[in-house]
């Protein structure tokens, strides 16, 4: 209700911004590069709308988190719409996040995007790699602005939260790629490698919505737990729905991350179990008349029920931190609300 | 001289900040990471050594221009080595160039780059895109640290100068990229695409040295055109040098721009001649074995002579800027024989 609400208010402005931002590229000679940015934020060419544009989840987050931290003004803060001083930063993320798709489809070669062409496959590589560049360094550029909605030491804050959270994001891509030929992984290797792959990033979002909004010391941590418990749940969750979720197993069987070779939690506790799927899985790729017959073996030997219950684990540790974060107000509620949705997906 | 004497004093300081900041990789989980980075760095690695770093010109270009018009202490500031107060900002600026060649070495396909295999070549695609990217973020923790030496609105400006010319960068990258398949290209069209592509980094290094050094708003307009000229001056001598310099006319002719298909300036300025050199261009890839006779053939249609006179011009453009900054000391010295060691290379 709360979600529903403020969501309803805030995606129509998060793109607003985005647009504002994704413009400063509009210029005569750069026309087309603006239009590759466009094509790939899911405003034009071919399948573009909301479909294509993605759930800006992460901006949402930096929104309310900034909502429901800010105390000196918590009822009044989302009635007066002051929560549109955080757009910048929410943006930058939001930018960050895109810059790393663009590169992530690059290095593991996907021909597709939510259901489209994706940047590389359309415009080529060396187009691609300078697409996730620039739009690192609009990230960059938005967030500056922020010295003028708030102070100059909050858009310095921002930017440490921010450059910390990309370092981890590159750390954790460096293990992703070097995992997918090592042979030696345990299912502890897989931590570190989301914590950084996915977790620091969305951890971002609520440490910058809660530096915006003031929190002290203690809170910011609880914020920051938040996002990264947040982060490592979606994760797990999503490596689940990747093999038993219903458009892994039902119909679109290719789907399955048994196919793509992923090296998902489910599978490193697979591999580490030394049974009947670890001995087909080193023989080489899976074909996806094998993956009904590979998912069951794999529940079989106890991955299922592992994987549900980091998720279930991960998932309480979000929400407890959220708790002892106390955010207020509709915000508060709302975060609540987002987090319990994007946590009982089911594809 | 002062050239001399503060490129021995600042080249280890750079260095050492480079290293120091490049050492935040150096976990046990990313160690591997780190490694590639200090290959590309010209550190570690087979052929690793000063011919392997490059010369460093763009940091020495912000501790001089810093040293150089700080007024307020001009004749003690060099002597009492409070330059060392800019050595984050300019690790940074080295850094961001480095991001650069990483993702334009995969850009552009190249093997080589100071005669050893790229990164892309040595490590793959995907580690590749990732090292570029890690540079950056590092670039931009380092920068954060100015706010310490400095001041929040100083660090703040530096980011700020330093998004724009990364912004311009990666204009000047699209234009570049997207010239490959463009037959309508003009001289004009030339100017726009380096003054991204090279000028805009080496003007954010004057501009930010003479922020960090308290320059009044138009000595760091001063600064600002300096860079941006010398950054001109220095990339039409390397087209020049592309097709008349030793190394491409004396003995290795495969390392003439001609053979690469470059559209460089004496290119553009032939293919508007429409002469004999035009004709042959438009036929298709051109061998070492014609290079000698199309480099004479495009200096004898006027191309040789309009090269060497755009870098004269850009090179007194850029002179008159420096002095008209009126760079201070030691430092102001040392800025006027950078300048002149950098436009008068012969290879």
């Amino acid at each position: 209700m709360s979600l529903e609400n403020l969501n309803n208010r805030m995606l129509p402005a998060i793109e607003k911004e985005l647009k504002r931002i994704v413009a400063w590229l509009d210029k005569p000679r750069t026309r087309l590069f603006h239009e590759m940015l466009t094509y790939h934020m899911g405003w034009s060419g071919e399948g573009s709308g909301s479909e294509a544009t993605g759930k800006r989840i992460r901006p949402l987050l930096v929104l309310l988190s900034y909502a429901a931290s800010n105390r000196t003004s918590k009822k009044t803060l989302v009635e007066a719409e002051t929560w549109t001083r955080a757009l910048p930063a929410a943006a930058s993320i939001e930018l960050i996040h895109n810059f790393s798709l663009v590169h992530d489809d690059i290095q593991d070669g996907s021909d597709l995007r939510r259901g489209r062409l994706t940047v590389w496959k359309k415009w080529g590589l060396p187009q691609a790699v300078n697409i996730g560049d620039v739009l690192f360094i609009l990230a960059h550029m938005a967030l500056l602005e922020t010295q003028d909605a708030f102070s100059l030491q909050k858009a310095l804050q921002a930017e440490a939260i921010i450059n910390d959270a990309c370092l981890a994001l590159s750390n954790g891509q460096f293990m992703d790629i070097s995992y997918e030929t090592r042979t030696d992984l345990l299912v502890e290797d897989y931590w570190p490698m989301i914590s950084g792959k996915t977790a620091a990033l969305i951890s971002s979002c609520t440490q910058v919505g809660a530096t915006l909004g003031d929190a002290d010391e203690s809170t910011l941590a609880n914020y920051r737990s938040f996002g990264h418990y947040l982060g490592l749940a979606f994760q797990v969750q999503d490596d689940y729905l990747g093999i038993w979720g219903d458009s892994a197993l039902t119909g679109k069987s290719t789907e399955s991350d048994l196919v793509a070779g992923k090296k998902s939690l489910p599978v490193l506790y697979g591999l580490a179990k030394n049974g009947a799927f670890a001995q087909r899985w080193v023989e080489g790729p899976i074909h996806s008349d094998e993956v009904g017959l590979l998912s069951e073996q794999l529940a079989g030997e106890g991955a299922k029920l592992y994987t549900q219950e980091a998720t279930d684990q991960m998932t309480d540790l979000a929400l407890q931190s959220l708790r002892a974060a106390e955010p207020q107000g509709e915000a508060g509620e709302a975060l609540f609300e987002l987090a319990r949705m994007l946590l009982s997906r089911k594809a």
